[in-house]
């Protein structure tokens, strides 16, 4: 599990192209803030977490290019550009500027890359203990104590392909197959990207921990059937009360959950949390482009990369990338202080440090 | 729209392959009884009441063929063969054997293709009546009376390519267009097998309906955002107390619609009611190849029909076809005979006749 990552800095920062995944393992150099922007545009980075982390190192890049200061701010905003729902890239940008801005122009440029060499380990560490946390919660579930199988379902992609290593929503599952704890995973699939049967299963697969890729229509049938015993998925922003913004279909999931008295939590580091947003509805859904829906890719018969049309060449489609899961839904959020109630009162005791002392 | 069928009687029967749609039409001539029970078994036909009427010409056919008792028997056991949870077909074979059992061998054949045409006309008739029936449960929407587009969201595919003509869910938004109502249709795309893309945006356009195709992780999204004003969707089978087997999905839709306060109906004709069955947890589930999912099939680049491999080649899927809807969740039932509550009690007087008289 420890030599699973995404984000690799030597002599070079690199990151897997995830839109090669699971057919290529293609490790892709990033030298340039253009470089950074597209990567993180197209999806071969992706997960809010791995994209604040690679925009750092991006807008470290751009200062080693021009130290000035209108062209860290022309940068910071070419790389806010290229994902509208993510705050962790707006949080990561602010990090980086505020360590580079205060110092001469000529030290800009190392103190920038040293905060995101910071901030990636940072990000190591957070992922770590949301594991732990998790662990916590998983080890409480009925079937955990009897030593059965525990059946966790996720949603789209937060593992360590979408933070640098662990992931969010799959850390407690990764810290549970480490101590011992027979864990299964129902991948659903996540359409219309296929982050879970692409991404999700693959990884899993490469820590070793079993796994079962089911549509996203399966997701309510397996609760009601009782296969599953919780729900953990991550988050790509959560606003101030609770209410978590995520991949189209997480809402979905957790009215199934609730219907079923299934646990349903969402693992999110407090860089994921928006502060500034009192509720989901003021979170702006990120309309991608149609074809997304429309199109698929994946191997074809002579084992290429190639992709086939799915319905009439003149249908329409719309595809919003993510729903709003209210906090009423939300058995909890698993962070990197603690599992906490999805409500104003518990965010706020967490925003202020306040959140142990109250416990 | 009354020039579109699918199923039709001329020298031959002849239904359209589904499983080219939407990239090829292409009529197939059905002409022995392996040729029917292919159809049917790989889905070149489906629906649950086509998948009735065909199979009553299946048998038919195969009494041409032989038209002995034991053939007869062998026969309905071959095409009851090939898919699970239609109550359609156990229903539709038995009143074509029904017809041809008393009589002498020499007039079976006769007799069993003649039961054969009456059950389709009769299909027509029924959904031409669920039709007119939903109109009215359309036109009573808020929307409605104001002019104003109305939205109805259906799942798979339960138009005139899964009857003969007209369709179960898709018949009162068919109505609705022929009045000029301004309807238009969330298409939510029912993977594994895309039955939404494929099948019900190609047969609406068709007839000029506009729609929209959507991922079923939108659905719940689309709902919350006052988008739909209505889910109509089909039956596989529905059992005696109103619960719901319809295609992996509906439950998820039909959770969705109860949260945000969208009226949920389902278009039943008798003959998809099994009486027999008390209740949804009595309906086994079809579970199908794990293939369905983990590969997909479309137009490639050169506009020849391919797949692409969607997951890592080792990956493990599972694929249940169907799940059962609670009748609590359920607007109401859309028939032929008008459209009633999902209950024990106004099912039972569906079946006793005696609906109508306690209006």
């Amino acid at each position: 599990m420890k030599d699973l990552c995404s984000l690799r800095v030597g002599q070079d920062v690199e990151v897997i192209d995830q839109t090669l995944l699971p057919h290529r393992l293609q490790w892709l150099k990033l030298d340039s803030l253009d470089a950074y922007c597209h990567a993180i545009a197209s999806m071969q980075v992706r997960g809010a977490p791995l994209i604040g982390i690679t925009a750092a190192f991006g807008l470290a890049e751009a200062i080693k290019e021009d130290p000035s200061t209108p062209h860290i701010h022309a940068s910071m905003n070419a790389l806010l550009a290229t994902r509208p729902t993510a705050v962790n890239l707006r949080w990561a940008l602010e990090r980086v500027a505020n360590c580079a801005r205060p110092l001469a122009e000529s030290r800009r440029a190392q103190a920038a890359f040293e905060c995101a060499l910071a901030l990636r380990e940072e990000d190591i560490k957070n992922c770590s203990r949301i594991g732990e946390f998790g662990l916590d919660v998983l080890q409480r579930l009925p079937g955990s104590a009897a030593g059965e199988r525990l059946n966790i379902m996720t949603h789209c992609n937060a593992g360590w392909l979408a933070t640098v290593r662990w992931g969010t929503a799959l850390a407690p599952i990764y810290k549970a197959h480490e101590v011992g704890i027979k864990v299964h995973v129902w991948v659903s699939e996540t359409r219309p990207r296929n982050q879970g049967a692409r991404l999700t299963a693959w990884e899993l697969a490469r820590a070793g921990v079993p796994c079962t890729i089911v549509a996203d229509n399966s997701c309510g049938y397996l609760m009601r059937s009782g296969e599953v015993d919780a729900v953990i998925v991550g988050s790509d922003r959560t606003a101030a009360n609770g209410d978590v913004c995520n991949k189209i279909g997480t809402y979905l999931k957790a009215l199934a959950a609730s219907a079923n008295g299934v646990p349903f939590y969402v693992a999110v580091p407090e860089s994921s949390i928006d502060w500034s947003c009192p509720g989901g509805a003021d979170i702006p859904i990120e309309v991608r482009d149609s074809s997304e829906l429309l199109t698929i890719n994946g191997l074809d018969d002579s084992g290429q990369l190639g992709s086939v049309q799915l319905a009439a060449p003149d249908s329409r489609g719309y595809n919003p990338a993510f729903d709003i899961t209210p906090a009423s839904l939300i058995s909890g959020l698993i962070t990197e202080h603690g599992v906490i109630a999805a409500n104003t009162r518990e965010l706020a005791l967490l925003r202020e440090g306040d959140w142990h002392s109250t416990r």
